[in-house]
């Protein structure tokens, strides 16, 4: 209860149960103690058909989960031989001595079905208790994702059918209109409707749109979600870029790959950020060439070529370095096309005419050049985030009409 | 719960809550429907003196808060006049017709003591029932954040008195090793301490140990906290690079001010990262040159002036190519050091001899270069992360014993 981390494992479980049309009542967080964990547990029972515990399956004292389950259901903990050899197996290949805490690992409660952990030691399991149903996971998300999808639900839609119906969700992004706007612009869908509902929810560069439909079935659900969707598009599809889980960095990926163009990255405040988004899509290198992350004036001048003189004049947050930034880069590592940031990230580097946020984005391609001048707002992060943002959404636009 | 959003709420009350020494005990979520809201106040008030209650206090349907604490508390919901015309002053300064709706968040719990709303319109109140106390404020983190801070905190201290001591955490970051090594190196600690308690929590590139305190005042904790932190460090303190909400590219550029080195940056598979984190300091422009995201040979060759025969007999991702990417760059630059990453982030591109995650890490310092090979598990995202953050700590360690 103390971690201080953000919890994405209820996030990620709402949304799994939701796939699967089971209603989340309760979510409910207990720090480590096997006594409260137990009347926890006791409580959900009373409440819940099934019941998903995450955590506390490690190998360390604080991990309870076994205890508490043990407790709750009155079931002894049984050595596994089987699961045993194979954490053992576990640490023989890596070489490391087992530490004897590990063995804990091995214990299942009697009459469990195991779950297989694809990305590590502990495996999850599932019981069935007084017609309930408990389903217990690692709390590592890289474990935790895997056993969900392939085991609890599986078993669950096994158990109890696909007859419950289904919530779906589908999210619009929204980029370049503040929040009040597009609640302006869609305010009435908002205000009618009670199934699909809207939500918005603001971001540092963008504000997403949630359609959720509950309906029978996903084929109902969908087609309810695409009449709202068509009518948001009307309003504002002009600032939709993208939509659930797509990135922009993929949508720039594709059209680049479809256009079998080439690019390259000169980047001053953002100091990689383009570069690193742009790759973060897999087969990136059949389309990006490489970038500089020209700091100092020196590096602009040296490595990408930028003339002297335009600094000289004006400066190196300017339109027309970025321009010469853009031009140059794209000539030195013989791309198609370049993107071009300069610009003040603060907090310090400010002066009347050229404020902290004031940031130029360059675009060429294959020899045109357009820049796009923006003040952004917020903290040194925030004005980086927002300017690679804003920077790969220009790319996107022009690279699309070229 | 279906809201897909990373719960921020919990985060920040059970940060205050342990600021003022009170045990948070259960989170519970409850989606938006009375019945299951009361029923969950009821189980509340069966195991805590405290509960408090965010959300469901705006004016549409599906805020339920108040008429589940009336239907708990069994008090009517009486309309408070002052606050009426409050709410619609607040409509009428906006030339806005105050909607039918908003009338709603006139009304409070019969005798409950109104807390004030300094970013909103919906205030939050708190009721004594039973000899529990209930605080009910607006999930809106902006309106909630100061209601908590000025209202609930003060009436809670004012209540039980400072008595009850506070809870403080100290969180020391561990980098190369594995969270079983760390477990068994400072085991006996974890077993024989009620208080201070120690947790671990594994991330990516880190594991974090929290060491958290329950004392009478700031300086018994800390003191406390002090005490187990030297005997953490004298175990694994080679390993422990930074504090509580430092960062590793803060010690980084610390060191870099101090010992007035300037640094530039060579990046294959981490295209950018180490860059953009480096310049994620304010101030960096006094250090770092600049870098280049080589992800194509060409730019390797061309940009940085790797020499082509290396890449010919060793590969891209080798210690040769990384050894020189470093140098060169280095002198590029103009810089006293520079950091240099090459590997194979994947899905494709490994082969047997060179699998998915090879990563190779070179640093040059005055001219002095030194290269690292690293396999490392996950997915690209995960690699190309670890890389990064590896990367900063062979930097961090070469350039603090040169």
């Amino acid at each position: 209860l103390l971690v201080q981390i953000l919890d994405t494992i209820a996030l990620f479980l709402s949304r799994k149960l939701a796939e699967i049309g089971f209603d989340l009542h309760f979510k409910t967080t207990v720090g480590d103690n096997t006594g409260r964990l137990t009347a926890a547990l006791e409580i959900a029972a009373g409440r819940a058909d099934v019941i998903i515990v995450t955590g506390g399956l490690g190998p360390t004292v604080d991990d309870i989960t076994r205890d508490a389950i043990s407790a709750f259901t009155g079931r002894k903990m049984v050595m596994d031989n089987q699961l045993f050899s194979r954490i053992a197996g576990y640490f023989k290949k890596r070489n490391i001595e087992m530490p004897e805490n590990n063995q804990l690992q091995a214990y299942m409660p009697e009459g469990a079905t195991m779950l297989e952990n694809r990305a590590g030691i502990a495996p999850g399991f599932i019981i069935e208790h007084n017609s309930k149903i408990i389903a217990v996971m690692p709390g590592v998300p890289s474990e935790m994702h895997p056993m969900m999808e392939k085991s609890v639900m599986p078993y669950l839609l096994e158990k109890f059918g696909p007859a419950a119906g289904v919530i779906k969700s589908k999210v619009l992004h929204v980029v370049n209109l503040p929040e009040s706007v597009i609640d302006e612009k869609i305010e009435d869908l908002f205000r009618s409707l009670a199934n699909p509902t809207i939500a918005l929810l603001a971001h540092q560069a963008e504000v997403d749109v949630r359609i959720t439909a509950k309906a029978a079935g996903v084929t109902d659900a969908d087609e309810m979600i695409s009449k709202v969707k068509a009518q948001i598009y009307e309003r504002l599809g002009d600032n939709i870029f993208y939509e659930d889980d797509e990135t922009l960095e993929q949508k720039v990926a594709q059209l680049l790959f479809d256009k079998k163009i080439t690019v390259a990255t000169a980047e001053s405040c953002t100091a990689g950020l383009v570069a690193f988004r742009l790759t973060s899509v897999a087969g990136s290198s059949g389309f990006f060439m490489g970038g500089v992350n020209a700091y100092a004036n020196s590096a602009k001048i040296n490595i990408i070529g930028v003339d002297e003189e335009i600094i000289k004049i004006h400066g190196a947050v300017s339109a027309e370095c970025a321009a010469d930034m853009a031009s140059k880069t794209r000539e030195k590592f013989g791309a198609d096309s370049a993107i071009s940031v300069t610009g003040i990230a603060g907090p310090g580097g400010g002066s009347e005419e050229k404020p902290v946020g004031l940031v130029y984005i360059g675009v060429d391609i294959n020899g045109e050049v357009k820049t796009h001048k923006y003040i952004f707002p917020g903290s040194r992060e925030s004005i980086r985030v927002r300017a690679a943002q804003t920077a790969l959404l220009c790319y996107y636009k022009e690279s699309k009409n070229a």
